[in-house]
Protein backbone atom coordinates (compact mmCIF):
# COMPACT_ATOMS: atom_id res chain seq x y z
CA UNK A 1 0.00 0.00 0.00
CA UNK A 2 1.52 3.31 -0.91
CA UNK A 3 2.23 6.22 1.79
CA UNK A 4 0.24 8.87 2.56
CA UNK A 5 0.98 11.88 0.50
CA UNK A 6 0.73 13.88 3.73
CA UNK A 7 3.27 11.99 5.73
CA UNK A 8 3.88 15.29 8.09
CA UNK A 9 0.21 14.74 9.13
CA UNK A 10 -0.10 11.13 9.34
CA UNK A 11 2.31 10.72 12.08
CA UNK A 12 0.44 12.88 14.10
CA UNK A 13 -1.13 10.02 16.08
CA UNK A 14 -4.14 11.12 18.60
CA UNK A 15 -5.79 8.41 20.30
CA UNK A 16 -10.04 8.40 19.95
CA UNK A 17 -11.79 9.87 23.05
CA UNK A 18 -12.84 6.00 24.43
CA UNK A 19 -9.04 5.00 24.01
CA UNK A 20 -7.79 7.63 26.20
CA UNK A 21 -6.22 5.88 29.01
CA UNK A 22 -5.94 7.09 32.29
CA UNK A 23 -2.48 5.75 33.33
CA UNK A 24 -1.23 7.40 30.35
CA UNK A 25 -2.71 10.35 31.76
CA UNK A 26 -1.49 10.49 34.84
CA UNK A 27 2.01 9.45 33.46
CA UNK A 28 1.98 12.67 31.00
CA UNK A 29 0.84 15.08 33.80
CA UNK A 30 3.86 13.83 36.16
CA UNK A 31 6.09 16.09 34.38
CA UNK A 32 6.52 19.96 35.34
CA UNK A 33 7.02 20.99 31.34
CA UNK A 34 4.53 19.21 30.22
CA UNK A 35 1.99 20.71 33.36
CA UNK A 36 3.40 23.73 32.80
CA UNK A 37 2.17 23.42 28.60
CA UNK A 38 -1.12 21.76 29.60
CA UNK A 39 -1.68 24.88 31.73
CA UNK A 40 -0.83 27.37 29.90
CA UNK A 41 -3.07 25.89 26.91
CA UNK A 42 -6.14 25.89 29.59
CA UNK A 43 -6.22 29.65 29.35
CA UNK A 44 -6.28 29.77 25.71
CA UNK A 45 -7.96 27.96 23.19
CA UNK A 46 -4.92 27.03 20.47
CA UNK A 47 -1.37 28.10 20.49
CA UNK A 48 1.98 27.74 18.21
CA UNK A 49 4.31 25.49 19.18
CA UNK A 50 7.06 27.91 20.14
CA UNK A 51 5.60 30.06 22.23
CA UNK A 52 5.15 28.20 25.51
CA UNK A 53 6.51 29.52 28.46
CA UNK A 54 8.64 26.79 28.91
CA UNK A 55 13.00 26.51 28.82
CA UNK A 56 13.93 23.81 27.45
CA UNK A 57 15.84 22.37 24.28
CA UNK A 58 13.63 21.82 21.25
CA UNK A 59 14.13 18.22 21.03
CA UNK A 60 13.04 18.01 24.60
CA UNK A 61 10.02 20.09 23.81
CA UNK A 62 9.14 17.76 21.02
CA UNK A 63 9.23 14.94 23.10
CA UNK A 64 6.70 16.50 25.83
CA UNK A 65 4.66 17.17 23.14
CA UNK A 66 4.64 13.84 21.95
CA UNK A 67 3.56 12.00 25.39
CA UNK A 68 1.15 14.71 25.76
CA UNK A 69 -0.52 13.96 21.92
CA UNK A 70 -0.29 10.21 22.88
CA UNK A 71 -2.12 10.44 26.22
CA UNK A 72 -5.26 12.40 24.55
CA UNK A 73 -4.20 15.72 26.50
CA UNK A 74 -3.90 17.74 23.12
CA UNK A 75 -4.35 17.76 19.90
CA UNK A 76 -1.96 19.06 17.10
CA UNK A 77 -2.63 20.33 13.75
CA UNK A 78 -0.48 21.99 10.99
CA UNK A 79 -1.39 25.12 9.31
CA UNK A 80 0.91 26.77 6.99
CA UNK A 81 4.09 26.64 8.44
CA UNK A 82 3.09 26.33 12.11
CA UNK A 83 2.28 23.54 14.34
CA UNK A 84 -0.72 24.50 16.19
CA UNK A 85 -1.73 22.87 19.94
CA UNK A 86 -5.15 22.72 21.25
CA UNK A 87 -5.91 21.11 25.00
CA UNK A 88 -8.80 17.97 24.38
CA UNK A 89 -10.64 19.79 27.47
CA UNK A 90 -13.89 18.58 25.94
CA UNK A 91 -12.87 14.45 25.11
CA UNK A 92 -11.15 14.52 28.89
CA UNK A 93 -14.53 15.69 30.63
CA UNK A 94 -16.51 13.36 28.71
CA UNK A 95 -13.53 10.53 29.44
CA UNK A 96 -13.16 11.31 33.04
CA UNK A 97 -15.21 14.01 34.63
CA UNK A 98 -13.97 16.41 36.87
CA UNK A 99 -10.30 14.88 36.36
CA UNK A 100 -8.57 17.46 34.64
CA UNK A 101 -10.14 20.18 36.60
CA UNK A 102 -8.92 18.59 39.75
CA UNK A 103 -5.82 18.26 38.98
CA UNK A 104 -5.21 21.72 37.75
CA UNK A 105 -6.87 23.19 41.00
CA UNK A 106 -4.00 20.83 42.79
CA UNK A 107 -1.59 22.17 40.77
CA UNK A 108 -2.04 25.91 41.42
CA UNK A 109 -2.05 25.07 45.10
CA UNK A 110 1.11 23.94 44.92
CA UNK A 111 2.58 26.59 42.05
CA UNK A 112 1.14 29.59 44.04
CA UNK A 113 3.22 27.61 47.68
CA UNK A 114 6.24 27.24 45.23
CA UNK A 115 6.01 31.32 44.61
CA UNK A 116 5.31 31.69 47.87
CA UNK A 117 8.38 30.50 48.60
CA UNK A 118 11.06 31.55 46.11
CA UNK A 119 9.52 35.47 46.84
CA UNK A 120 10.69 34.62 50.40
CA UNK A 121 13.95 33.37 49.78
CA UNK A 122 14.21 36.06 47.10
CA UNK A 123 13.85 38.64 49.86
CA UNK A 124 15.79 37.14 52.90
CA UNK A 125 18.61 37.16 49.64
CA UNK A 126 18.01 40.99 49.23
CA UNK A 127 18.32 42.15 52.89
CA UNK A 128 20.97 39.97 53.34
CA UNK B 1 21.41 14.97 68.12
CA UNK B 2 22.04 11.28 68.46
CA UNK B 3 20.39 9.36 65.86
CA UNK B 4 16.95 7.49 66.79
CA UNK B 5 17.36 3.67 68.59
CA UNK B 6 14.91 2.46 66.18
CA UNK B 7 16.86 2.66 62.95
CA UNK B 8 14.58 0.27 61.07
CA UNK B 9 11.84 2.86 61.62
CA UNK B 10 13.46 6.23 60.65
CA UNK B 11 14.58 4.02 57.65
CA UNK B 12 10.57 4.73 56.32
CA UNK B 13 10.67 8.03 55.44
CA UNK B 14 7.11 9.54 54.83
CA UNK B 15 6.42 13.33 53.92
CA UNK B 16 4.71 15.93 55.79
CA UNK B 17 1.22 16.43 54.19
CA UNK B 18 2.48 20.10 53.44
CA UNK B 19 5.11 18.55 51.36
CA UNK B 20 3.62 16.18 49.29
CA UNK B 21 3.83 17.29 45.85
CA UNK B 22 1.57 17.01 43.06
CA UNK B 23 4.16 15.17 40.30
CA UNK B 24 5.27 12.98 42.75
CA UNK B 25 1.88 12.06 43.19
CA UNK B 26 0.41 11.81 39.70
CA UNK B 27 3.93 9.69 39.04
CA UNK B 28 3.11 7.40 41.87
CA UNK B 29 -0.55 6.54 40.21
CA UNK B 30 1.28 6.20 36.42
CA UNK B 31 1.50 2.51 37.03
CA UNK B 32 -0.96 -0.17 37.37
CA UNK B 33 0.26 -2.17 39.97
CA UNK B 34 0.39 1.15 42.03
CA UNK B 35 -2.97 1.89 41.04
CA UNK B 36 -4.02 -1.55 42.16
CA UNK B 37 -2.49 -1.23 45.97
CA UNK B 38 -3.97 2.38 46.27
CA UNK B 39 -7.22 0.94 44.93
CA UNK B 40 -7.28 -2.13 47.05
CA UNK B 41 -6.64 0.23 50.22
CA UNK B 42 -9.04 2.65 49.37
CA UNK B 43 -11.61 -0.80 50.32
CA UNK B 44 -10.10 -1.20 54.00
CA UNK B 45 -8.08 0.99 56.68
CA UNK B 46 -4.84 -0.95 56.92
CA UNK B 47 -3.44 -4.39 55.03
CA UNK B 48 -0.44 -6.13 55.39
CA UNK B 49 2.36 -5.64 52.63
CA UNK B 50 2.34 -9.66 51.13
CA UNK B 51 -1.38 -9.73 51.16
CA UNK B 52 -2.28 -7.22 47.98
CA UNK B 53 -3.48 -8.82 44.69
CA UNK B 54 -0.78 -8.11 42.60
CA UNK B 55 1.77 -10.25 40.71
CA UNK B 56 5.12 -9.13 40.89
CA UNK B 57 8.45 -9.91 42.19
CA UNK B 58 8.69 -9.11 45.64
CA UNK B 59 11.48 -6.68 44.96
CA UNK B 60 9.36 -4.89 42.70
CA UNK B 61 6.59 -4.45 45.35
CA UNK B 62 9.08 -3.38 47.33
CA UNK B 63 10.15 -0.49 45.05
CA UNK B 64 6.44 0.51 44.21
CA UNK B 65 5.66 0.74 48.01
CA UNK B 66 8.92 3.26 48.36
CA UNK B 67 7.49 5.40 45.62
CA UNK B 68 3.67 5.52 47.27
CA UNK B 69 5.50 6.20 50.50
CA UNK B 70 7.86 8.75 49.31
CA UNK B 71 4.91 10.67 47.19
CA UNK B 72 2.73 10.80 50.64
CA UNK B 73 -0.13 8.31 49.24
CA UNK B 74 0.82 5.68 51.76
CA UNK B 75 1.68 5.30 55.35
CA UNK B 76 3.92 2.19 56.65
CA UNK B 77 4.43 1.08 60.23
CA UNK B 78 6.35 -2.12 61.41
CA UNK B 79 4.06 -3.88 63.96
CA UNK B 80 5.72 -7.60 65.22
CA UNK B 81 6.99 -9.23 62.01
CA UNK B 82 4.80 -7.23 59.83
CA UNK B 83 4.76 -4.04 57.29
CA UNK B 84 1.54 -2.67 57.74
CA UNK B 85 0.30 -0.24 55.21
CA UNK B 86 -2.61 2.40 55.15
CA UNK B 87 -3.55 5.16 52.64
CA UNK B 88 -3.06 8.13 53.84
CA UNK B 89 -6.52 9.47 52.30
CA UNK B 90 -7.39 12.44 54.98
CA UNK B 91 -3.75 13.80 54.30
CA UNK B 92 -4.10 13.73 50.79
CA UNK B 93 -7.76 15.68 51.07
CA UNK B 94 -6.27 18.15 52.75
CA UNK B 95 -3.45 18.66 50.38
CA UNK B 96 -5.59 18.49 48.13
CA UNK B 97 -8.87 18.30 47.89
CA UNK B 98 -11.21 15.77 45.83
CA UNK B 99 -7.96 14.60 43.86
CA UNK B 100 -7.83 11.25 45.30
CA UNK B 101 -11.54 10.61 44.51
CA UNK B 102 -11.40 12.03 41.08
CA UNK B 103 -8.94 9.34 39.99
CA UNK B 104 -10.17 6.34 41.42
CA UNK B 105 -13.71 7.13 39.93
CA UNK B 106 -11.73 7.34 36.38
CA UNK B 107 -9.79 4.89 37.07
CA UNK B 108 -12.96 2.52 37.88
CA UNK B 109 -14.24 3.42 34.57
CA UNK B 110 -11.16 2.12 32.80
CA UNK B 111 -11.19 -0.85 34.90
CA UNK B 112 -14.66 -1.56 33.56
CA UNK B 113 -14.08 -1.53 30.34
CA UNK B 114 -11.25 -3.31 30.26
CA UNK B 115 -13.27 -6.20 32.17
CA UNK B 116 -15.95 -5.68 29.75
CA UNK B 117 -13.22 -6.27 26.73
CA UNK B 118 -11.94 -9.38 27.99
CA UNK B 119 -15.35 -10.75 29.24
CA UNK B 120 -16.15 -10.44 25.58
CA UNK B 121 -13.08 -11.80 24.27
CA UNK B 122 -13.42 -14.78 26.49
CA UNK B 123 -16.88 -15.64 25.20
CA UNK B 124 -15.67 -15.39 21.89
CA UNK B 125 -12.73 -17.49 22.46
CA UNK B 126 -15.21 -19.95 24.28
CA UNK B 127 -17.79 -20.09 21.18
CA UNK B 128 -15.10 -21.23 18.72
Amino acid sequence: MPRSTSRRRSALAHPEVGEIDLLDVMHALSDPTRMTIVRTLAAEPERACGTFPVDVAPSTLSHHFKVLRESGLIRQREEANRRLTALRSADLEARFPGLLATVLAAYERTAYERTASERTASERTASE
